[in-house]
């Protein structure tokens, strides 16, 4: 008998008939004699629908008011998927992120979760209770509702077998596993039959969208087994997630090529080449709860220097407006400018650490297609360019081809 | 300074656009000075579309769930309703019944308030605070949610102000008072300036849908001063329910005519005519959970005795079955049939206290339409008959005007 955590997404739990699905397989795991604990997101569409009513009253929501309203999606999933498994004759009970208690900070809309109360869940689990669980949502301190931001789900699925010492967190989605690229870009893209955590860490944060970032970081910290599955088939054992690098004298360089069209590029153009300087332009877009993705900063020849970064393309007027007004005077900088049409592509692999001569290659395949690099950062096992946004799908191909991904 | 609770039914809070007209007239009472509660009802539709989904996974939903899903109709309100009054520079917070906490029983679908902890709500109102707390829910000991029923949201207004000693509870509605009888039925009905609690009650209670008969038994026991009015006229006075009767000399003698549509006729033929019968019969039924409203019991000449009660349409045929099954062989019943081609119709006035004849006026009224009596109830200030369904809205008509209703 095994615990297992299994997390639906929005697709998933679309409608009653795919909610219907999810009750079926959850019933499978537990003929077979397992504890299951289900994570369910929102119907698809719903939170959207629910954050287009809020708009229509209040043109950027309260946040905490956001929250309340939003919040309302998962409570719904929960409900629905458990009466399918009653009707299933499982026993089966909803908590909402308050009820479980999964305690939260309160930074509304993109709350992190400091603590889950595993008590209740234990007791309903060994009483023979399928446990449905709204992922997404928790409750601060002082008892307001709080969301753990997009695709916060994964995190609840990945926190809660964390604290339940689950044997294996399942993430079921539309895809039925991890990809060397996306296969909308590039159709010889292949499913990993595992990857290492590390490089799954480096995927979701250049890109990938089939973890979300905090969920990957979790599960590393707690050492959860986690694996990407399809909810649409019955089979298959989609890609694993594991802490070792597999032993194998086939182990590829690298696993997969990531990307994202949602940055945009600040640049700080003619400042003063001494310390602090990071800091005092940096400072202040932390302070708005900005989130800076790359660094660069480029020593000029003639004291002065370039400082360039990347956040959410959402905030870049925000940032920059925090930089014209707050910052360019008083640091002295000649030129703020945001470009939003750029595009990052990242290749990553564990085989980086003992194959030398990947960047190179990378950068030669680029240049051969008439590529410029506009940005370069690079990690043990992963690096990340930033391109023209138009050449994104074209970068992604030919690097796909050139390290030989589609190879089984 | 006084201290209001204000509570907008679906239809006023349909649509953003009408949840905007809540926030400017509650904007308008915050204005004068005064501290607000306001109370929601789920968005018009909701509340049934989101039982159509739970039906369409699990034909009679497990209660406990279903108040999980349903319950997020207010909670979507209430989000909306304090964002459309902090857009308009109002400080505003939404509480769900669980974060008020409004503490309730663990009947699910039907649950009834047991406390309510208003130090939470104090704290936001002398902070300057506009609370917006979702109706028609709560939590019960264990941090299940719970609704109140249909209708519940009054309840809560009216239970609110009981509890935060609140100067009016007022019921916005879609009607601007409390009528004589439904205009739809008789288009000469009359707004009532003022009415009694005790007609209030009768009149709930008969089927009269513009307030709930539980918010009217809380605001007789906790003395609250109710009024009703309409969200969508700037003006009008609505109707105020009192405590005592004016002493008027133009007090009529009847208030107005109720009636009802939705309760079936159960009958029991030929049962032995001894003690502890009508317990026999009823004590099943009730452990059932299912409300008995008439009952009627004939002396028979035989030994035997008819038994007649009314519940509710929906409920018939599982009355049925109890009796069938479990009550009809062990008292020796003849036969039990149901009937729920039936109407009920009241009239209701404190001046029958005072006044004699009411009933053979009642009854003469109708034998001259040829309209035959199935059952009678009386209390002190009501006389309430069962027809034929068909001969409703004949009854109505010709008892409003029989008792000078429309006249000013």
């Amino acid at each position: 008998m095994a615990l297992i955590v299994q997390k639906y997404g929005g697709t998933s739990v679309a409608n009653p008939e795919r909610i219907r699905n999810v009750a079926r397989r959850v019933a499978r795991y537990k003929a077979m004699g397992h504890q299951v604990v289900v994570v369910v997101s929102a119907m698809s569409g719903e939170t959207n629908k629910l954050i287009g009513l809020a708009k229509e009253l209040m043109a950027e929501p309260d946040p905490r008011e956001l929250d309340m309203i939003i919040s309302t999606g998962e409570q719904v999933t929960i409900g629905l998927t458990a009466l399918a498994l009653i009707e299933l004759g499982i026993k089966a009970k909803s908590y909402t992120g308050a009820q479980v208690k999964i305690l939260t900070d309160d930074s509304y809309t993109k709350a992190r979760i400091l603590n889950i109360d595993k008590e209740n869940l234990k007791a309903d689990l060994d009483a023979g209770y399928v446990c449905v669980v709204a992922g997404f949502q928790g409750e601060d301190e002082n008892g307001n509702i709080t969301t753990l931001g997009r695709g916060g789900s994964d995190t609840t699925g990945v926190a809660l077998a964390a604290a339940l010492g689950a044997d294996e967190c399942q993430i079921y989605t539309d895809v039925d596993g991890v990809y060397t690229t996306d296969p909308r870009v590039v159709p010889e893209a292949r499913r990993l039959k595992s990857i290492t955590f590390e490089e799954m860490l480096e995927l979701a944060s250049q890109g990938s969208k089939v973890l979300q970032i905090r969920s990957v970081e979790f599960a590393g910290k707690y050492k959860v087994k986690l694996r990407v599955l399809s909810s649409f088939e019955e089979e298959g054992d989609g890609t694993l997630i594991t802490f070792e690098e597999e032993d194998n004298m086939e182990q590829p360089i690298i696993s997969g090529i990531a990307f994202n069209r949602d940055e945009a590029k600040i640049t700080v153009l003619g400042v003063p080449d001494k310390p602090g300087i990071a800091y005092q332009i940096l400072g202040p877009i932390a302070d708005a709860n900005i989130d800076v993705d790359m660094i660069i900063q480029n020593t000029g020849a003639d004291g002065t220097t370039d400082f360039t970064f990347t956040v959410h393309k959402n905030e870049m007027n925000k940032a920059l407006n925090i930089l014209r007004d707050k910052v360019q005077g008083h640091i002295g900088a000649r030129e703020i400018s945001g470009d939003d049409k750029i595009a990052k592509v990242s290749v990553v692999g564990v085989g980086m650490r003992s194959h030398v001569g990947i960047a190179s290659q990378m950068f030669r395949t680029l240049a051969e297609e008439g590529i410029n690099i506009q940005m370069i950062s690079t990690s043990e096992i992963k690096i990340a360019v930033v391109v023209d946004e138009k050449y994104l799908e074209l970068a992604v191909r030919v690097l796909h081809k050139a390290f030989e991904l589609e190879a089984a």
